[in-house]
């Protein structure tokens, strides 16, 4: 579950309820492409916007329309005992795994955030991943911490942020992280700019936001690297360098991948929830003209 | 309301619930000190941290173990349709202002905070403090913004992080923020260590986290400041420089107002919600000799 093309979509919403009709379509065009896991309620899932129940709800269409791909369902939250109850909720739901980031108001530190995966990772019996993306929780894991997690029971995946653009250190920061870690835990790569890169410096998976939505786009990148053509991985990964320009101008993707889905008519719009914004303006514009030109699906 | 003193007290919890009993027992602290206002679920108050309805429960309470003080609820929440429901149940629970930050998971653009600012000022009926805090919602306000929000209808006070520690730099960014405002509109400091430099260069308030616990303490170094006695005021807040010191070693102050009212059994051990876990250790004893010795109260 936790190797391959990890694909996060959308929870389509709008400020009633959730958008589930629109949700089981994108659910269905994830699995007829042949993704090897779903990652719902993810940040691109919008998890941190929605209540309990909703969340709950979210992860039972989830399961229930992934055919035979494994959903992996986020259950962050800014308290131990939510995360506990969403665990629960999500197990309940038939997740095969969870996905776990340090979420912060006040800013935690190091022993904290080690509790709280402890108290979580002795509650649950099915894998988690541990989510690492100081830009939504401003919580930065150092490696050693990464590794005293990584020994906690059912821990089976860390979801990093980027790689270094070059691929020296890309490598170099990727080994730093497997020496800290259980060979039994993989590691995925996240920003989904620095995929191609990740894939071929050690990442084990793409924990990807443009799957979510091109599953078949980020299918082929991943299975040239997997292949280990690299080169050709990289190619695919260049030839959406505009996207993830937009991507760099819209404080990452969630706003672009929100109007892309919009744009197709995948969800109507607006489908995030306020104050979240879609894409508008010209580089809407620009957005619909790169999913025809680039044929993104 | 939006001037003097303004103390944000705990709401001490467990895992299970909250203690309201130790929560009336601050309140009245509060009361029989002779703050000028009281600020319930503020950061320090762990708004973030709780359900809508355990919200509304706090709120209530407040108002009720005010006594004639008024009482600002904090009505911050990632989902502008979560904030527009809190502000309804503060007003309900008799709430004289409400205190709003705008907080972050994806990361917030200036036009959907102002939207965000926007829609709750337009459904409410008692005044607004616009709460910046980048230090928990990771938004930086630029003054230009704080000026469009401030026109706003109900926008009453501008909660401020700290002032630069030099006077003359301290006082031209008030400044700088008083230009872009209208003059109903007050602006308040907090970052306790900040306030004597706050209140003695145009800041109209001090929301303060120390006068939740020690509300004497903090009404002697306001009262100086408002009777124009800046260099007292400076030096009550020298005194408490082992304290600020603390606070900064700590990630913020929270964790050891909680440690000093765990001390002072004024709430049980522990009262924050995991994973947030009060000062222990050294700087626990440390904070414990400083109460006794500086006659904290």
């Amino acid at each position: 579950m936790f190797s391959g093309l990890s694909a996060f979509p959308l929870t389509p919403m709008n400020e009633d309820r959730i958008d589930e009709a629109a949700f089981v379509g994108l659910l269905e065009r994830l699995n007829a492409a042949g993704v090897d896991s779903i990652g719902a309620l993810g940040s691109t899932g919008s998890y941190a916007y929605l209540t309990r129940e909703e969340r709950a709800r979210v992860a039972k269409i989830a399961v229930e329309h992934a055919g035979n791909t494994p959903v992996i369902v986020g259950i962050g939250a800014l308290r131990t005992r939510d995360v506990l109850n969403l665990a629960d909720d999500a197990q309940k739901a038939g997740a095969s795994g969870l996905l776990l980031a340090p979420m912060s108001y006040q800013k935690l530190n190091d022993e904290e955030v080690f509790q709280h995966f402890k108290a979580v990772s002795a509650a649950i019996s099915v894998p988690l991943c541990v989510y690492d993306n100081p830009g939504t929780t401003h919580f930065h894991f150092s490696d050693e911490l990464h590794g005293r997690i990584a020994e906690l029971p059912n821990v089976a995946s860390i979801k990093i942020p980027g790689v270094p653009n070059d691929p020296q250190e890309a490598k170099a920061r990727v080994e730093r992280l497997r020496a800290q870690i259980p060979s039994h835990v993989s590691i995925g790569v996240s920003g989904d700019a620095f995929a191609a890169t990740g894939l071929s410096t050690g990442c084990d998976v793409w924990y990807s936001v443009i799957a979510g939505l091109f599953p078949n786009t980020a299918l082929e990148l991943t299975r040239a690297a997997q292949s280990g053509n690299h080169a050709l991985a990289q190619q695919f990964s260049s030839r959406l360098q505009d996207l993830w320009d937009m991507f760099g101008r819209h404080n990452g993707s969630l706003r672009c991948i929100a109007a892309g889905a919009e744009i197709l008519n995948l969800v109507d719009s607006p489908c995030l929830p306020l104050p979240l914004v879609s894409v508008q303006g010209e580089d809407r514009t620009r957005l619909a003209r790169l999913i025809e030109q680039l044929e993104l699906s």
